[in-house]
């Protein structure tokens, strides 16, 4: 596959070369050259959604001819995206409100559908206000800084496996900060001893995307209350997955209420985009008025806000997909395991298979969608851990048994066609 | 008017009181009271757009009330959110794709409507190479910041005005940085000769969207060739606007070849949402390679990047919309200038009417929203400097002769009633 950015305009060309002997250009070849060379090089896949098909799709080759695929690593997690109620609120609120929001929330684009969003968001987490960001990203970038940087000498505590967005909110609050071994109670609290009576603002996420493991929530609240900490919480990978209205790992452990702040996509379970925090009105009005990333950018458009509105709303109510959708992860895990690929052990819906090699791990994607029609992006780093790259496959409430039975064949193939070992002892994986 | 967070979810309270002594939620209430206490704590006006009588819109009040007001403050510059060609590909594509991408740009969520959107931005700045991002805000953030990291030893040069997101961009690119005063070509020369032989990027943007003046960037580019610098170039509040086919001011003074990087937006211009780099391939597939901002981001819906298409492909062959844009525009000027209103002048279709004081300008938009159902949104610190607080009026193709003596007559009723100067001279605006 060749690179697939713009290439058809043929004009004047940039004047990056040549200038009082700087070679620009040669600075940013140079630089992916490396990525050539490390074997992480991304090549994004051209594919056209079609609705009421998913997960089949259809891939555009570099040399513009289509073939239908099977998306096997969407994180459109219950297909909502294609969602009858979803994709009509999209196309209704478009015809009555036109596409974009027309400004920024201070100044004429805060749209009546955007603030009825913020609203079903805040009841759905059991809040008392919500906030909609431009993307997931930003709402942890923004959100995590500006609350941290909010609170006098604030420490941040913060799992060793945080998403990129937490981490440069992190980072970009300026605060101290100690990073708790993941998932790992004793270290959390050796570090809340260590830090006193200071503010502390304890930042992680309910399940954690690559490995699809679970945080101990509530417990993570025992110590909260204990040492006076602050709590924020990324459900990004389980709103509208788990809980009784799709609120997250946090509703279904009953933990929600003692949560200061969580934060949320529309973009995942809820199939649209965008994303969000939830919490008390004192907390989100100062995010609200203090967040850079927040006050100097478009607001979502109304159609958008509308369609995830609707979505929100529905998985409220129903639970059909969220039952469908862990049984048919079940099911694809024991299959995979079955045929003695190495499925690394999950609690939830994610389901990492284990390659360990950045190059052959590519090589297994490209062979799966082009001897297949089967497409899972490789997962390299530095998404996860070199060493550790896989193919995450995440099965959704329409991936059937015989699509699950075409991947597990086309698995074993790939393995057998590359020679990927089987075991996946050296990740931990009990392979059959 | 009251706070407009979501706050009719009756659930316990979050705990960010009482926990070992530390007050969190005092520290948010006390951050949002300082700001009442400076006047200037925003309060958004909830709107709900109406496609096909844009720039009319409802607006809801916090009683649930509505009422029809007329939009002067809008950044959907040339209405183009309403257009039935944008619009019409929104639905269509939502229809046919569903609403969400599914993913990252890398992982599933490449979307063909995506990809030829990019196409369709290199073509319009005449580049090798474009990249979408889910904001002008994150366009800047991410691509200034991998930019500059990416050139060893860079030296950035800002414009003092440079928007937000550009400054971000450049703290985040921990990067050495001179700061050039406003559009001051000296100032760029003394700095540049100072910086020796090092590399360097200068950033800097076409259109000023508080005071509307317009870069020399001509003479810019003769600085960068001189002294052998890099140029990163910020068009968003000219897209769609300028040029002969709407690329924006470096396209209308024929300089759009000799800028490296040039970055704009599709929420203003382009009535959509989204933000954009365009440049060479090498640059471009540098940014998309290490930008964290892009690469752990959901990428736009399928549906909004092709309504975004829509709008560039529609604008660079009519040209209809900016003759009528900047013919508005002028009468505006003219008319406030006649009833002795205190107009900044300007180059551009922006219109700041100076008021100078935060309370005043808060107070004057609230009369002229309840009284006279005309919105524009106050413009205070910090998006201006304190001192220079103003009403920004956006005038678009869609504002009649009558609207614009509406306006007139409201705005003068509105500097009668609350006493505020008509001499501009403490902004150096001559008013008449």
């Amino acid at each position: 596959m060749h690179l697939r950015l713009a290439s058809d305009a043929h004009h004047s060309a940039p004047i990056t070369q040549g200038k009082s002997g700087h070679d620009y250009g040669g600075f940013f070849r140079e630089a992916v050259s490396r990525l050539h060379g490390e074997r992480r090089y991304r090549v994004f896949a051209d594919i056209e959604r079609v609705a009421g098909r998913f997960p089949q799709a259809n891939w555009r080759r570099p040399d513009g001819s289509t073939r239908e695929i099977t998306v096997w690593c969407s994180n459109d997690y219950l297909g909502m995206g294609q969602h009858p109620e979803v994709v009509g609120a999209m196309t209704e609120t478009a015809r009555r409100c036109g596409v974009g929001a027309g400004g920024t929330r201070n100044i004429a684009g805060n749209t009546s559908p955007l603030v009825d969003l913020e609203r079903e968001l805040a009841d759905l987490h059991g809040k008392e206000a919500g906030l909609v960001f431009t993307s997931g990203y930003v709402s942890n970038q923004a959100g995590i800084s500006t609350i941290a940087k909010l609170i006098p000498n604030c420490l941040i505590l913060s799992d060793a496996f945080n998403h990129n967005s937490m981490i440069e909110g992190v980072r970009h609050s300026g605060c101290e900060k100690r990073i708790f071994r993941h998932n790992d109670l004793a270290h959390l609290e050796e570090l809340l001893v260590e830090a006193g009576d200071r503010p502390k603002l304890i930042v992680f996420e309910s399940v954690y995307s690559m490995d699809g493991d679970v945080a101990p929530i509530g417990k993570i609240c025992d110590l909260a209350d204990r040492y006076g900490a602050m709590t924020y919480l990324d459900e990004v990978h389980a709103v509208g997955l788990y809980g009784e209205r799709g609120a997250g790992i946090a509703e279904r452990d009953g933990v929600m209420h003692r949560i200061d702040v969580i934060e949320g996509t529309l973009a995942k379970g809820f199939g649209c985009v965008g994303g969000y925090i939830t919490g008390s009105a004192a907390v989100l009005d100062a995010v609200r008025s203090f967040a850079a990333g927040f006050i100097f950018t478009t607001a979502l458009p109304p159609a958008v806000a509308a369609a995830a509105r609707a979505s929100v709303r529905y998985l409220k109510r129903s639970k059909v997909e969220r039952e469908a959708h862990q049984r048919q992860a079940t099911q694809t895990k024991a299959a995979l395991e079955a045929a003695g690929l190495p499925v690394l052990h999950t609690e939830t819906h994610i389901v990492p298979v284990m390659v360990g090699d950045a190059e052959l791990c590519k090589a297994a994607a490209d062979h799966l969608l082009e001897c297949h029609g089967i497409y899972i992006q490789p997962i390299n780093y530095p998404t996860v851990p070199r060493g550790t790259e896989r193919l995450r496959i995440t099965p959704s409430p329409f991936h059937d048994a015989a699509q699950i039975e075409r991947l597990t064949a086309a698995l074993a193939k790939t393995w057998d066609a590359l020679g990927i070992p089987r075991t996946g002892s050296a990740f931990g994986v009990a392979a059959e």
